[in-house]
């Protein structure tokens, strides 16, 4: 059912706003103006990676533009890529990349729903594979494909033309991986497709290669890359400055407590569903003084952790970071780390690495000369530092902002 | 049957004589030696374009070489790489080029047959299709095929890295065209693969994929192209300067007698099986004056003609030959032409463009100033001509060196 309640410029308004760009708005408002009309809903495209099922709030951004356009009575496909993923790293290079079985692709699918139908209305999603058409592909039909595409065309996506100025190798088949994603946008009829701004170039070949096809070309909508907790570097798994969709509530709500208050603004519009009118009257509010910064922090938390819990696991979770976080208290329920120190004094280090908050020692010194270890309260800074099991038998361990053990030495 | 009469190195350099470029010999000679050994004959591998099946001497310089693959026993496959021809062109841009049905592809393949099988042995020669294997491959096994070859390597082929330096397009399909022709090395475990010299990088792509599959790679034999009649360029049909080997006999001795001294010994060498010895005594016994250069081309000339036709047609068109460009005769059998003039006198070039010997005015009219067109044995050399019936009811036209024609003014 189409949502008729909205004008089309409101329509536009909704489905556009926190998008970086779209290409284009003409062709946008024209294909919204003939669903009007007809009735019939248009085709949203939204492909992923059938090997990275673990999301965090990063991916929320481009999921929540897709309930956009559900919210508006759209056909939305969450298309998982799991052509490629069926074939592995061709090179055989990359051990940690052997081919997926069918099995592990529909179990990935599995984690993908659980964590998506969080935002997204399970009724009105349709999951779908690429390698449903891809894989019954002939090379000759491939072969079809690619000769719609020129190499130089090619060549203008930044990181194949980066490779090749820098004389890094780029195997003949992942020129061809752009293609079939595009020819994705084909077998689907898109009439939109939605990725981050990295993904432009790809999005655009489909447009192309729709039009090869003699299909009226999809409209792209970007929407910006997530920066991680730091403020600086893109939210991503690797540079642990990630919020996981997974993630319990009080560590949620604790790490969205910790960014800065610019940082915020730029959360609340691509994280929640507030109008950007919204946005603006609550951030005059903070600036004339009539919100404190960290009352709007706290609204922020709970609505995210609403999103992805409950009302009420945000309200515990408030409860919990008042307690540890503005009260300095140790949290009720500490993990206890029992650790045999058998030859009598024992090095700080050794001790976290023993624990889950550090993998090596190497690690947990170098926390320590950041600062980011204390003892019953008291920063430490001397990497060396050895804890006796006579004078402290036990203790209580906080790490970084909001991990903390009681460690019992014996 | 392996042929045994022969040494190893008896065996090398038959195999190597004429040949442009080994790589290399010391796998060559490893082949050779394991498949004396063994008994087992080699699997010679040999590709042909499927639209072409028009052969001229330029083309037997390779098939010649088959050849000596077959008089030692070794297994030789003429490949027909109609796998392309049955996409054709995909880009569409090629209207000359539609895709091939299977029955053109025969035919074709029939016409090949009637024209390779004058030099090569049919009991022994393979016809194979690479749409054999090629055909029923996946996009999956494409891909990974792909995967083994990378861009910078591909882009070593000379023609791609200039269209690309002088930004012509390439498509991304003509990067896999190497790659399925190198494929078709493994299919058919190819112990050696033979081309021209401009095939070289295709069929080095050969060698580095079956490597990448797990076999011995090819040992390549590259022949030289053949200079066309003009010495110059490479004979091909588009340059007007070759011989096609289903020329009528009389026309083949008169071209071969066209050719320079220079030329001629090149022919010796590419284009009949005489031993190296063999030619260089008889370039010696011209130079010392012991037999006259037209002798020798004469010899040459029914050489190649026997190859094509037979002894009997190679002795008359040495006849024809000596009657019409030696004793300037005129030809016995000519063709007459009935040209209306009703106008009274006609430009004589209006009345070549309505014989076989030019197709249009404009040619004609250049021939004319080249000094290539007489009347009567007379050379004419002003375009703008004209015959009047009333003076020259009938006369004798010669067209180039070679041509004649009685022209019949009414």
């Amino acid at each position: 059912m189409l949502n008729q309640d909205l004008t089309l410029d409101e329509q536009l308004a909704y489905l556009t706003k926190g998008t970086a760009e779209v290409i284009n708005e003409v062709e946008l408002r024209a294909k919204l103006e003939k669903s009007r009309k007809s009735g019939e809903p248009l085709t949203v495209k939204v492909g992923f990676d059938p090997t990275a099922p673990d999301l965090h709030l990063g991916h929320t951004v481009l999921i929540r533009k897709m309930k956009h356009f559900q919210d508006l009575g759209h056909r939305v496909i969450f298309l998982i890529g799991d052509f490629t993923g069926l074939i592995g790293d061709p090179t055989g290079k990359n051990r940690t990349r052997p081919a997926m079985t069918r099995e592990e692709v529909l179990e990935n699918a599995e984690t993908y729903k659980a964590q998506v139908f969080k935002i997204l209305d399970p009724e009105k999603t349709i999951v779908d594979f690429n390698s449903r058409w891809l894989g019954s592909m002939s090379s000759n039909d491939l072969i079809r494909l690619c000769a719609k595409y020129t190499l130089a065309r090619m060549l203008e996506r930044d990181d194949f033309s980066r490779r090749l100025n820098q004389q890094l190798p780029i195997s003949i088949h992942e020129l061809l991986y752009p293609l079939a994603q595009a020819y994705d946008s084909v077998a689907l009829k898109a009439d939109f497709e939605l990725g981050g701004t990295d993904q432009k170039f790809n999005l655009l070949v489909g447009r192309d290669i729709q039009r090869e096809y003699g299909l009226e070309p999809q409209v792209l909508l970007t929407v910006p890359i997530l920066e991680g907790l730091d403020g600086v570097e893109k939210m991503s798994k690797s540079l642990h400055n990630y919020i996981g969709i997974t993630e319990k509530p009080e560590e949620i709500y604790g790490k969205v407590m910790s960014i800065t208050d610019l940082l915020m603004w730029r959360y609340y519009e691509l994280l929640t569903d507030l109008t950007p009118n919204q946005i603006a009257a609550l951030r005059g509010s903070v600036e004339n003084g009539a919100v404190h910064p960290m009352q709007a922090k706290r609204d922020l938390a709970a609505l995210i952790v609403t999103d992805f819990h409950s009302v009420e696991a945000s309200v515990e979770a408030a409860e919990h970071f008042s307690r540890v976080f503005q009260q300095r208290e140790n949290p009720e329920d500490m993990a206890e780390f029992r650790i045999a120190a058998e030859g009598g004094a024992i090095l700080l280090a050794e001790v976290l690495s023993r624990t889950e908050f550090t993998a090596t020692k190497s690690e947990a010194k170098r926390l320590i000369k950041q600062g980011g270890v204390s003892i019953n309260g008291e920063k430490i800074s001397d990497p060396m530092l050895q804890v006796d099991p006579a004078s402290y038998p036990e203790f209580i361990l906080k790490v970084g902002k909001r991990k903390f053990g009681k460690i019992i030495l014996k």
